[in-house]
């Protein structure tokens, strides 16, 4: 038995119980209507693109949000913040500071009226929709639920008879629609499909996923169907079709997707302007070569990790070797070479993106949040694709530090970049919003949709990826199993998790170990941890009494038969541990980083005498850990000794002091101030600040 | 008599001869064919669009290039390495390092070929044109003009039957030009029109400028005479209108240059796209209000240059007073707020412009090189304006320091930003190139073109507003005479003027007497000196003898007979000022920076055992001047003493050492290193590099 088949079933039955007791319109909860009847997973199918017959049954796939409940100390307060604090900045900065919502009411008028704002500014509507989605799972919420109706009946009002929908073109002039590779009509279309999907995953709703299939559907008729040469000059379409395929099963989708990946690095002819790729050049777009022949990252980061999402989505269906091992190198040429300790991507601003190997500047790092959310989805997709757990690594690293960064502890206030170093500057902190406002949205619906990255399963095992504390019931053999983890994971390693079934089921628990309680910091080696002091191991204990467990891929098998209240714990040791960068990364050199856990750790300057530049260190080994706060946020500071070079008169004095490590995350909650990462272990020179 | 009347008859005069001698081909040679008789200055003539009765005989014209021989020991050799080494730089880049060269042999064979490179690529050709017109003028030189000749058939050749020229939409579909106003249609007509003008005052032939009336015409049938709205959307096409109306005397460009004024500020409608301005909102491309109610600097730096050199062009021309008062409003907001103290403007990388008022980053400074020479295009019109020298005060200060900076003392290396202060960071330095290559170009026809900016005439009066080793002869009432200027300036400030005429003639001499002459570094006071500790005064004498001379509007006038071979003789004491910003320029606090003459002074690590951040000065008066070189760059250094904070172990300590600091333009010639203008004279903090 499939369980995304089982777990979508158990959620069409909530849906359909809902709408029977009157919470939902009836009408609206009904499934979708046969034959194009959803179909979770990749179900043979006659007419489907696939060889059906190639369909691997034990293949692995992430359990869903809808299927999974956050009950974490650390995520669930964050997930409430979102429901209750960024999606109503959200809906502000979307509805009256801005002219996003008007514009599809102007679209719908059809009377002559002026486009505001910028040409993707559409796309904000949608991720802004998909967070709702998301977040009305873990935070029922009727008004919510409301607002997010009435956009959907506008942006529905805006579709063209031919199924178009982009209030730019609309506003602008329908003439020139889909001449111009860089005005993200098809990014803002992936955009919706991805709102219209997981809106009919949560509320069963689907009159956007109708006005999606429209607008999917003219698109193919557009390009594919006919073979009419065209890039997403921002890509993002490619994993939302994979998304819509898995939906509905019509393999359109999956062909469509394809076919936009196979655009990619043929150039671009007579008769099409391409405005970023212009300027940038190919690389920019990943245009240089096709895909399958890619090796380098390159260009901008966001629509790189879109792009390899939706490539690692169709290989995961269609098997094809060249895009598994042109991803196997790309994701090398990041991990291994251009990747910042807290997961963030895309050193540089101007191009938003990549530039050469070890440029891992710190103070200059764009590490866009959007990047770091990218980040998340590739190495989601990689990790299911290969169940190997470097990918899980990379995927928290980037979750806990670079994305999570990107959200202010108060919900409303956001980085579009994540510096490793910062220096106060006036209007260097924390933004209200941005006029380019993908960022609030993506990382909103990356926090409300966290279940989906906590487990996976195939027929016969459970992978738990993400040490999350959360309930969710899985398809075995024997019947299903309800699974309950409880941790306080960051702030510790110990986990619990109670297995119940109804009776005794025979099932394998796979429990990821990860790469920082291994000794390793990062796949590759871009950045080592110095040898540990002590020598605590990773322990499991099954009802109490340890176990010897292999290990596979960075995962711990448990295979048993899994009595009712079984109780499983891993116990991951959590020293502090410190960092170094492998030499080519010039930025580094001489300089040491702390971690704990998969958290990294900085000084900032509220906690060290309103300065975090002049703390000479040693190698980490002095810093212990303390339990406290920053604003109400729980977390374990770290606590060392350090040489501060304080001024006095026309010098400055080596003072002994002591010195206070936050988590990344949690830095400019208090303040716009200095802050480091990397921490100086020898002075090659100083810089006076006056 | 009409000065500039003069020098173009004596310019085609010589010309003129040329063709007869063989030199040119006689046909080309030959002045516009009347009516449209090119006419300099502003003679009355029926149908114009002027009220001629207005017009002011004794309004200031500018002495043009061609009519100046510069003979400076500063400038001729870098105007010689310009037509050597820059240019040949810029037709390699051209011609073979991209397509720009190609775009137009593609688009004269109309047999659809793609479009390399950016829309706006075509102006690098037009620039680097305009760029070898004037030095054809210094630096005669046959291949060169022969190799212009060879682009300008090229872009005739891919001139549209209707005028249209953009080889950029020819090549990727002409149904799609003029529906968007960033695609720089009108910027690259506007630089084709600069080209031809220089190139026909040059050579005298016509093939180009026919070219460019063509364009001009199309563009004022497609919009100003419908009266069809479009904004520029990079401006700079008002100021090349202005100098086609000039040359042709048809009185359409003014009407087009003052129509597409008019444009901005009024919205734009349904049917238009405008990539940049809906990115990063109107003010960036200065259209939130129309012209005439602007009264505050904003957005990009290149296009507000390059809108306001337009708008002082046609003010100079209509009187326009609500031009004239807005221009002066945007002026002080530029000069007494939004400049760095080496002239250049522009303070944010992230929209290539103004921020907010005292947002004058160091290490951040964007100061692009195009916007320097825009400001000097600027100042120098309203110096014309207004005969107010604080202008070219401004001019100057851009001119030698954040102007000059843009250009290698080798001639073949780039600056696009020059900042004030700089970390030795790999990639950081000097470029051979750019993508976007509009600076080096702009940098080579300013460089090409001093000759204008030196002198000013009316009737009665002779302005020398740069101190420049040149020859010129001017139209007196009595007859011409014939000037000779002489000087190291800046090395110092001694300057001999030799005025030579046939037989005595009264005529009034106005020598500028620079602001940093008068104890005032800036108009407006956002950075002051230090009281000098001399009090040497300016000294002017005439045949050996001190006079005494009245100053009006910074100028010395010397109102005489000037007899056969007088030399006047302006003595500019040049001791080294310590400047200071106001308080408000908070990267500045406690800082001092160095000046001497016009030229503003760096500290680069070079000269400083390799660093240049670690230095605590005191207030400047320590230091002296040392002539020296910088490469084979002739300089005075100054030379002074500090406290330098150098690494001991786990601490650093004072050692008092020698600092030597140089002009800001010669910085990034002998490495990519350490630099900083402005120097801290306490310490707030420090900051440890690894």
């Amino acid at each position: 038995m499939n369980p995304r088949a089982f777990s979508r079933r158990q959620f069409l039955t909530r849906t359909a119980l809902a709408a029977a007791a009157g919470a939902l319109p009836a009408g609206l909860a009904a499934p979708i209507s046969a034959p194009a009847a959803p179909r979770w997973g990749r179900t043979a199918q006659a007419g489907r693109l696939l060889d059906t017959s190639t369909e691997d049954a034990s293949a692995v796939r992430p359990i869903d949000f809808a299927d999974v409940d956050i009950e974490d100390a650390f995520w669930r307060p964050k997930m409430l913040k979102v429901a209750t604090v960024t999606l109503q900045a959200c809906i502000e900065q979307t509805e009256r500071k801005s002219g996003r919502i008007r514009n599809f009411e102007k679209a719908a008028r059809r009377t002559g009226e002026t486009h505001e704002g910028i040409y993707y500014d559409d796309s904000d509507v949608y991720k802004a929709l998909e967070a709702m989605a998301y977040s009305l799972k873990t935070h029922p919420d009727p008004a919510l639920e409301a607002k997010a109706d009435e956009w959907i009946d506008k942006v529905a009002a805006a579709q063209l008879p031919d199924g178009y929908l982009n209030t730019y073109f609309t506003l602008r002039g329908l003439d020139r629609r889909w001449t111009d590779m860089e005005k993200h009509e098809d990014y803002c279309a992936g955009h919706l499909i991805e709102a219209a999907v997981a809106y009919y995953q949560t509320t069963g709703k689907r009159k956007l996923l109708d006005v999606a299939i429209r607008l999917a559907d003219h698109i193919d008729d557009t390009f594919r169907v006919p073979n009419r040469h065209w890039v997403s000059g921002h890509e993002e379409i490619e994993l939302a079709l994979v998304k819509l395929y898995h939906l509905t099963g019509n393999d359109r989708y999956l062909k469509l997707a394809d076919w936009y990946l196979d655009q990619r690095g043929r150039g671009f002819g007579r008769g099409v302007i391409w405005t970023e790729a212009e300027k940038y050049g190919p690389a920019y777009c990943q245009d240089v070569v096709p895909v399958k022949q890619q090796s380098k990252i390159t260009g901008h980061a966001v629509r790189a990790m879109y792009l390899y999402t939706g490539v690692a989505d169709v290989a995961a269906i269609t098997h094809d070797t060249a895009y598994l091992e042109a991803m196997r190198t790309v994701w090398e040429d990041v991990v291994y070479r251009n990747m910042y300790l807290t997961g963030g991507i895309g050193s540089s601003g101007a191009n938003e993106g990549f530039t050469r190997d070890y440029d891992l500047p710190n103070t200059q790092a764009y590490c866009e949040t959007c990047a770091s959310v990218g980040m998340v989805f590739w190495n989601q997709r990689m990790a299911l694709l290969t169940g190997d757990s470097k990918y899980v690594d990379v995927l928290e690293r980037t979750l806990y530090n670079g994305a999570l960064d990107g959200l202010s502890l108060s919900g409303d206030r956001f980085f579009y970049g994540n510096p490793l170093a910062a220096l106060n500057e006036e209007g260097s902190g924390r933004r209200e919003w941005f006029g380019t406002a993908c960022c609030p949205a993506n990382i909103s619906r990356l926090v409300a949709s966290l279940g989906s990255y906590i487990y996976a399963a195939d027929a016969h095992n459970l992978w738990i990826n993400l040490y999350v504390g959360s309930r969710t019931r899985i398809a075995a053999a024997g019947g299903p199993i309800d699974l309950r983890v409880n941790t306080r994971y960051p702030l510790d390693g110990k986990i619990n998790i109670t297995v119940s079934a109804a009776r005794p089921i025979r099932h394998t628990l796979r429990l990821r170990i990860p790469g920082w309680a291994r000794d390793q910091a990062v796949p590759g080696d871009l950045y080592r941890f110095d040898p540990r002091q002590d020598s605590a191991a990773v322990q499991i204990q099954v009802n109490g009494k340890p176990i010897r467990f292999r290990e596979e891929h960075g995962y711990a098998v448990l295979d048993r038969v899994w009595a009712p209240q079984d109780v499983a714990e891993i116990n991951l040791p959590m020293p502090i541990r410190t960092v170094r960068a492998r030499a080519e990364v010039k930025a580094n050199e001489s300089c040491i980083a702390l971690q704990r856990g998969p958290v990294v750790y900085c000084v900032e300057a509220p906690d060290n005498s309103g300065n975090a530049w002049n703390l000479l260190v040693t190698d980490g080994s002095n810093f212990a850990t303390k339990e406290t706060h920053v604003l109400d946020e729980q977390i374990i500071a770290l606590e060392g000794r350090a040489n501060a070079l304080v001024p006095r008169g026309a010098t400055v004095e080596p003072v002994p002091t002591s010195v206070t490590a936050i988590p990344y995350y949690t830095w400019a909650n208090r303040a716009s101030t200095d802050m480091q990462v990397w921490l100086p272990t020898r002075i090659h020179s100083v810089k006076i600040n006056t």
